[in-house]
């Protein structure tokens, strides 16, 4: 067998979530080691085991030690994973399921949310030179002191694209309940189209403004390193989304101007008016939300005419309370005049890697939804991303009209 | 704290089957602790998740890889271990849960019954000295390879008895649903009597006689590294039983004649008749036992007049089918006139360490079963031990006779 022909395949909580579709997994590994290549899968928990070991925690501590639920969580990937093997085992084939710490996915301590520090190879490696599949227990690592870690969301993506760096595989195949990435999401737009390949930044761009099929972390991890992705369907074998470098793309034409829709609910609004407009204040309030571990996504900010500054930002639902606390906090420090919160918002957000050398992008979106009578309350940019926040009630109606401007539905 | 005030404690599967019972295991730690004790504790899996994980196996896989299924069932007891320590953190002490790898308990590679060879102590030492309460996934290891196995029936206990051992802990105590060991199954003999020391051979005798608080593998390692056990109720604080060197036995009146009375119904008799009686036959036969991994229990031997002998020997249950085979085969290469199979026996044993320097007890006993009607079938003695096997419907019978003739519901 070729040494350097390596696959890395990925299967998510729902692509193991029973008997049969473990068998699914094995049949597919199977096949790929049987044309030829070395195989490493990589699995999440099945269904909802993470969910049922968060539930179990919670009884006995409200706050449960980071540490212990890395030490329970990690299970989850331990079972599937040596289930996948056996399912192989049964079919004839030879595999060795591994644990984070058996390949040695070194992490840092940062425990729930732990970063990849190196990825041992050896142990794989000597599992292909014995004729084995590797399944390896995805979303976990292990500490330098030798305690487990977990990588928190979307972590077994990230496992999956770091085996693949470190092993040099051809590609990563990232398998989910989809066909790959769509122009728009298809319970929205029933004509949304499938994209055959997307550079890096693209799907960054979708991923971290609601487009769910990847999680960012392992598109950065990948365009980092240089894997290619291939997010597909476990359900079907149709070919699925690439992800990959630019400079892969055959022509340039594959540079759409405009390559997809997305759009994101789970956001809120919060306004601050009446801000000294000195320098140093809206620093202050970043740095207060950023030592709060709070993600501020979108930003504008606005003088006023009595020299007071306005700042408007939208940040996720689930850090609403904690914000509320920080605005609260720095109330008795500074005097703003009113603090407004809209939860009624969304955001759509057009990407595209052509855009920024094909101007009139914007305007094109602006008129699309201002034609529409649909109210734009906030707008960012970015070489590759349009994005605006408008009211929630619209928004699926905004992903419809800018997938018809922009004429998606045809390749 | 003292450095060798360390204690080891275990708690079944049914001690921590509840979240109510893990904080009952939290609670007795940390009074330990706070007692000034190094604790460790060691878990089994929470109430039926072993059942239910080798369920699970069974639909992928008739004959699961046993690597694969130690992979699988370590994860039983990382969940429980993670747990309890949670329950310790939320209550206000330290506590820090470890795997088998991350303690150092090194085996061999007998996947599913795998030995210990080595316990390593400088982890849960250096955790002492940060304060921690440790706990130890019990019944799993390590091979130096890397890959996890798991002990093999009754396995927590003896990680529990081997962790006392390597970290030469003060004693180590087992908690389960029982007072201690009995002079009789208190189901079956109302007053029965808690024992209160026990030699480890009495304990040995008991264990493989029928009595199940203590896994006879436990109890051998404690008996060749000198730990002491403490055989306890996890529901209540009531003194146990302990086991011990004999020699740590006080007054030598201790040392009982008769400590207790155990029966196992788990029994199959096999006798087989016309064996050509020659040098080398009956080794045969036993051998080819021990080659399909058949425990023999009791065996007699009788010459007839004809020069043909006849062997009756006993076995578990589960391991008939197997037996039935290897009999089969003989019958291929020696003349074996009849092979007889009787399901309906069952074994009494009486079991005191006072037994060898007492005459006349093995009469008593037959006396005492012979007085009222008690046909013995076979017989077997050790210097410690008497078994007697009997008719199944007469031994609870038995049990009851021989409690009183020995009057041990007395001190």
């Amino acid at each position: 067998m070729d040494e350097n022909n390596i696959v890395v395949m990925k299967f998510g909580g729902t692509s193991v979530g029973t008997v049969e579709k473990i068998n699914n997994v094995a049949d597919r590994a199977i096949k790929a080691n049987k044309e030829g290549k070395n195989v490493v899968i990589t699995v999440s928990a099945m269904g909802d085991t993470t969910d049922d070991l968060i539930e179990l925690s919670a009884k006995i501590s409200e706050k449960p030690s980071r540490r212990e639920m890395d030490m329970l969580l990690s299970t989850g990937e331990q079972v599937s994973s040596s289930l996948v093997a056996m399912a192989i085992i049964e079919k004839g084939s030879k595999a060795v399921s591994l644990t984070g710490y058996q390949v040695g996915i070194l992490t840092d301590d940062t425990f729930s949310e732990a970063k990849i520090l190196d990825v041992g190879k050896e142990r794989i490696l000597s599992e292909f030179s014995n004729g084995n599949i590797v399944i390896v227990a995805g979303f976990q690592g292990i500490t330098e002191k030798g305690d487990i870690t977990t990588l928190g969301r979307g972590g077994s993506d990230t496992t999956a694209v770091a085996l693949a760096a470190a092993l040099d595989a051809k590609y990563c195949e990232i398998f989910s309940d989809v066909d790959g990435v769509f122009t728009a999401d298809p319970n929205v737009i029933p004509d949304a189209r499938k994209i055959n390949k997307l550079s890096y930044d693209e799907m960054l761009e979708l991923a971290s403004s609601g487009a769910k099929v990847l999680h960012l972390r392992a598109v950065e991890y990948a365009k980092n390193h240089g894997v290619i992705i291939h997010a597909r369907s476990s359900f079907n074998n149709n070919e699925g989304t690439w992800i990959m470098d630019t400079e892969g793309f055959n022509d340039k034409m594959e540079q759409a101007v405009v390559s997809g829709v997305s759009y994101d609910t789970n956001q809120v609004k919060i306004s601050v008016f009446g801000i000294p407009d000195e320098p140093g204040v809206a620093a202050r309030l970043f740095s207060e939300f950023a030592a709060a571990h709070i993600n501020v996504d979108m930003i504008v900010q606005n003088v006023s005419e009595k020299g007071k500054a306005a700042i408007s930002l939208t940040i996720k639902n689930e850090d609403l309370d904690i914000a509320k606390k920080v605005i609260e906090k720095m109330k008795t420090t500074f005097s703003i005049e009113s603090v407004q919160i809209d939860t009624d918002i969304a955001k759509v957000s057009i990407v595209g890697a052509g855009m920024k050398s094909h101007p009139g992008v914007a305007s094109k979106m602006f008129s699309c939804l201002g034609e529409n009578n649909i109210n734009i309350e906030m707008i960012s940019t970015s070489p590759i991303i349009i994005s605006c926040v408008l009211r929630k009630d619209r928004v699926k109606e905004a992903v419809k009209l800018l997938h018809e401007c922009f004429t998606l539905e045809k390749e």
